[in-house]
């Protein structure tokens, strides 16, 4: 495919690249033949692991720093394309600290935009977004011109950092673009602690064998993206000149409910069960309820779809966790 | 009028009070019989000026302090209505230093919202916030339906601000509601420098007789509100508890384009003239053309209209800075 062989050879910088989905993106990058710098700053909690890159310490450039800061006017220089996926994904963590999920997701970007301006205004970027920005839905499926209203403050700051990219490319032509991204799933996300989605925390719960709890009646569905998709989805974007200035959800699978979700982790781990709790108080105020988005978007002008079965995405998540448990827990 | 009785010995506190329309609003809360604390920083630049209170330091208790920090926490306490109003409003000066303007337009309203939550969350609070949010008009009148596409870092930094009001709003059931304000013009604002728009500008050029240069062709149009309407809806919006929640946008009355304006400003200085001259290019590139409001859902919810005459307006402002021109200049 064209744009997989464009990476042959190319400079890429990827913020967050010890991250869940950062991660998996250097290591296709660095199979396709790229020079990969990973900068993260391994903040604790937040998903950075040295393990995520195992196996490819000799293929990929590893820098430990915060994208806040003029560390970035450094690395940007040279540069063909920047994946920027640094950021904390917490919804929870951002209504109890507000002004530090403000700082490290939506600041932050402005150092970024602000190095790539000075020094290296031709290079590519793209952007992770969230569905975040839309709330909750005003109607199903969501697309692109859905309202902005977010339900927290993650999503406001996400916002943010998204109309930089945008108003960068505007006023300065820097080539930015964002996917939305919906649920992401996968090898190498955080499933420590609970407070950054409940994918990561069923996953723990299920190879560990432990008991599922399920918020509500678990009737909410969302819709699910296995983490190659995802990369597929950077590389194409990164590839493209079509993605200029331009937002594209992620997602578009069949919708899932978390109850079903929870089901088939105890099918597959073969220990676990499911209790339905109530919707802890500070949970069920920032909840959108049901979410899944219509990618056509992104299929017509990228040629993306998320293909991956969800069943095969969920088996080979389950397997590698059980695998690797220790990294993890 | 009810609302305007509703004020009578409330306890009522107007961030950026010695700006602009802060300070107007300032002066009108207290002939209503508030008692009225204006807070404000007097960052040199930014429109807070002392003057702006002349005749009113009995009646009006004046706080220094940066919105940005603990002293809010205090501030806030025994409050009725937050007015909330302090900002910087230089698009060209959030381009330049665009993490002053995070600061001071996005990082700022985390302080007062906090604040709010923790020790006052009866409290009413009404947001300044701007029709930049939508940028460049993609269909006009712009109703507050329109997609939200900022041009420039001020117009994403004020979004966050009235997102935060929001979601505060919808987690914590704070009492908050934004005001989407269009070109506000009258006396008080600040002339001094041309970095916080065009009328001001202009009104300085008038007042001292020199010429006034209109960028591109001035065919640009805009809808204009005189600082006493914009004024009034902020007591509107304060008095109601139907605008909880809520985003209205001000203006609606005639558009007028720059080219008109100038010309009016011409007629009643009676000594300058106008030069027509090519955009500036950091003008251009964030420039948003033609823009004029659907203002029918404020007309509807609190009942409000643009209702000053242009020309009397201007009339007033004129002579206004004819008077006391050495206070702003």
């Amino acid at each position: 495919m064209e744009y997989l062989d464009s990476y042959r050879n190319r400079a890429v910088l990827v913020t967050g690249g010890l991250g869940f989905i950062g991660s998996n993106l250097c290591r296709r990058l660095a199979d396709l033949g790229a020079r990969v710098t990973a900068v993260d700053s391994l903040l604790p909690d937040y998903g950075g692991n040295l393990f995520n890159l195992e196996g490819y310490e000799d293929k990929v450039r590893i820098n430990i720093a915060d994208v806040r800061g003029h560390a970035m006017e450094y690395l940007v220089q040279g540069q063909d394309v920047v994946f920027n996926l640094a950021g904390q994904v917490s919804h929870i963590d951002s209504m109890t600290d507000p002004f530090t999920d403000l700082e490290i997701n939506c600041r932050s970007q402005l150092w970024i935009l602000e190095a790539l301006r000075k020094r290296n205004p031709e290079a590519k970027i793209v952007y992770a977004g969230t569905r975040q920005v839309y709330g909750r839905p005003q109607r199903l499926p969501v697309d692109e011109n859905h309202p902005l209203a977010p339900a927290d403050v993650n999503g406001i700051n996400k916002i943010s950092g998204e109309f930089y990219h945008l108003v960068y490319h505007q006023a300065y032509q820097i080539r930015a673009c964002s996917l939305r991204l919906t649920n992401t799933f996968g090898p190498r996300q955080l499933i420590r602690h609970n407070r950054q989605g409940f994918i990561g925390w069923f996953m723990k719960k299920a190879v560990l064998g432990e008991t599922i709890e399920v918020f509500g009646d678990g009737a909410q569905r969302r819709d699910f993206d296995y983490v190659d998709d995802v990369v597929d989805a950077f590389l194409r974007a990164g590839a493209s000149e079509a993605s200029n200035g331009q937002v594209f959800n992620l997602g578009g699978g069949p919708p899932i409910s978390l109850l079903d979700l929870a089901q088939d982790l105890v099918r597959l781990s073969e220990k676990s069960d499911i209790k339905i709790v109530p919707f802890p108080e500070e949970r069920k105020r920032i909840d959108i309820g049901d979410f899944f988005s219509d990618a056509r978007k992104i299929e017509t002008t990228l040629g993306w779809k998320s293909t991956t079965p969800f069943a095969d995405g969920l088996a080979r998540t389950v397997e590698y966790y059980r695998a690797h448990q220790e990294h993890y827990l």
